[in-house]
């Protein structure tokens, strides 16, 4: 999982005591430019779950930009998957077996699929059956755009409609934060973080399946200050990915008092100078 | 216009229902690396319609940092502008037409002119014979970079210097936000757009030849939102123009419910599996 | 010092009055890839004082990657710094001889020690006797991380504490600000910048031996416009560092009506059309 496991960085974060952790952050790419993608891949490849082409921009950009940013991610061994914003178009629009055989055609990995902006007439097994049909997974993003932050009744209700999702074979479940995580999901005006409420996808999905979008430091360190490292956390920024996870293994300043994110010490080790 | 035009993307938009849309937004570079540009040229070239080479920045930096950037617009078809601060300088210090001179040298198709925060004592018909003699285009920034937001009477003698601006050949005008849009041009201090202030800007010069400084998501989509797909809008980070041109086309969440932005929904298209 | 001395950009500069200015900025680099820090070495290696390489970023990337961002600052003659985030790990954890090691065979210059968010056990002579077996510098940051705004007391503390490590050999002294410049040594909650506390650490170390952590716009441009342009300052954002440094040379548009930073107007030039 980690093509550094063996060199003297891998060598040093185990003598003090760095557990190895799983890839577990899906950032996104907003708009970059390939050369800076393809670079962030080289340099982070393994601490990357899958890797989100965000938005339409992949749509309108150049089209040799964008299969050059879907060629990287696969040089280095990373999946992708477009963002649910072109999903709700293509079905608003009359037009989602276009927008299948068009990921399939560029090559992405999976599509995420939602209804966070628009309201979705077609049940999930014909969503699902359709992708399969064109090798593409899905995973699906809970939540609206502009509802505000979740309430119990609406997280009962989200719980419901991502397990009729993972019925269909989706792969992972996303839950909405935006770019703010402020008046939205799992955060509120303030952008505070409501534990409670994020305990209960955890419990209904296990914390494998659940993925909360986390679009700044705020948001990703509320998550992994209450989770710990085995949180699944998207939309980071790809400039943002090595200080969360820093965060994640407990080697930022900020992290390091809280014990769930700490290394332990290791045994006793002569300081003296050598 | 578009260099993928043919191809499955462009197919994709048509089918989608997105019109065809000359390039409108002038990004600018603040002073990012010449790969990074050069890269964001690659991606997004058919969307740009002029590159501003920000402030002063292109001056300091090593000569071939430079070079390559107005090298990498040309390659890519792009044209490129100078920011009015280095004018303002060159005017302050007397060394206006070594200013000339060297915009000339390094390749750059056109100048920014402006008194944004010195007083400009030459008329325009100098600068304007000065700059042609060199080969170069001239635009004009209206505005104070530190006078506050515009009330009525600002607006009545900007429209009057536009006017001798255009007068002298000038290409474009451009109205000032700085990098905030808060507290100066056509934003309050709580960053609030004057949409009647901006329609005189339009009705006075039409949209094809005033630009409006658009620095930040607030102000960007402020601006769509009032004048929908065909405004022209500038000093969008380079990071920002595919969000900028998705919101433009009504394909970003927070466009797509907007009657003048939406792509209109194509003829009946049958969603069954295929 | 600076390769492009010779050419029309810098011929521009003296015409305008700028004086030539030595490096006195320490850029970050926060995680970027590593492209986009080679492209900006090229563009500004003239301007750079030293690289930091920040916080634990760099010890759990792609070996090639860490690897690739110091060859490419010692291709362009910059020298470079770890932060001072994984020497407080190192020794929490009993492992300072190895990250000593590591740091010696990755091949950076210098490291920066400190106390920012633990308590160091070991005294200033060791950790210097220790760097310098390996031949690696240090610098020493002074301040807290989570200890608030400096009081005239804690001034005192950190001018003695400062002492002790230049004593033993440390090369320069950083003044803490974090990424905020807010609540945070120097600066009160509102960001307010304490012109007389920053006076008392350059007179107690000189100006050429202290660096001021100045992380945002305002930081910045609060130390340049008090301290005028031989002010050391550091944790600038790669992205942000031409901008930074045409404010220190006068040629920003909020720092052209500063006198101490304004350059000279040369004698008198003629502006008639040539």
């Amino acid at each position: 999982m980690d093509a550094t496991a063996e060199g003297p960085l891998a060598e040093y974060l185990r003598l003090i005591g760095v557990p190895p952790i799983a890839p577990a952050t899906s950032p996104f790419d907003p708009g970059y430019d390939p050369v800076t993608v393809e670079s962030h891949l080289a340099q982070s490849h393994h601490l990357i779950s899958i890797l989100k082409i965000s938005m339409a921009c992949w749509i309108i950009a150049d089209e040799g930009a964008t299969r050059a940013k879907i060629a990287a991610a696969r040089k280095h061994g990373v999946r992708t998957v477009t963002g649910g914003g072109p999903f709700e178009v293509a079905v608003a629009q009359g037009q989602l077996p276009a927008y299948l055989d068009l990921c399939a055609e560029m090559g992405v990995d999976r599509i995420e699929c939602g209804e966070g902006f628009t309201d979705m007439p077609l049940p999930p097994a014909d969503v699902a059956q359709m992708a399969g049909e064109r090798g593409l997974e899905i995973q699906f993003e809970l939540g609206k755009k502009h509802g505000g932050a979740f309430t119990d009744r609406i997280t009962d209700e989200l719980i419901e409609q991502g397990r009729r999702w993972l019925d269909v074979g989706a792969m992972e479940l996303v839950v909405e934060a935006r770019e703010s995580a402020k008046g939205v999901g799992l955060f509120d005006d303030a952008g505070n973080f409501n534990a409670a409420l994020a305990e209960r996808f955890v419990e209904a999905f296990g914390m494998e399946t659940v993925m909360f979008e986390a679009p700044n430091k705020p948001s990703q360190f509320a998550l992994l200050n209450h989770f710990g490292r085995d949180v699944h956390i998207c939309n980071v920024r790809l400039e943002e990915l090595l200080r969360v996870e820093i965060y994640r293994r407990g080697l930022h300043s900020d992290a390091f008092a809280h014990e769930n994110l700490r290394p332990p010490r290791p045994g006793a080790t002569e300081q003296a100078p050598t």
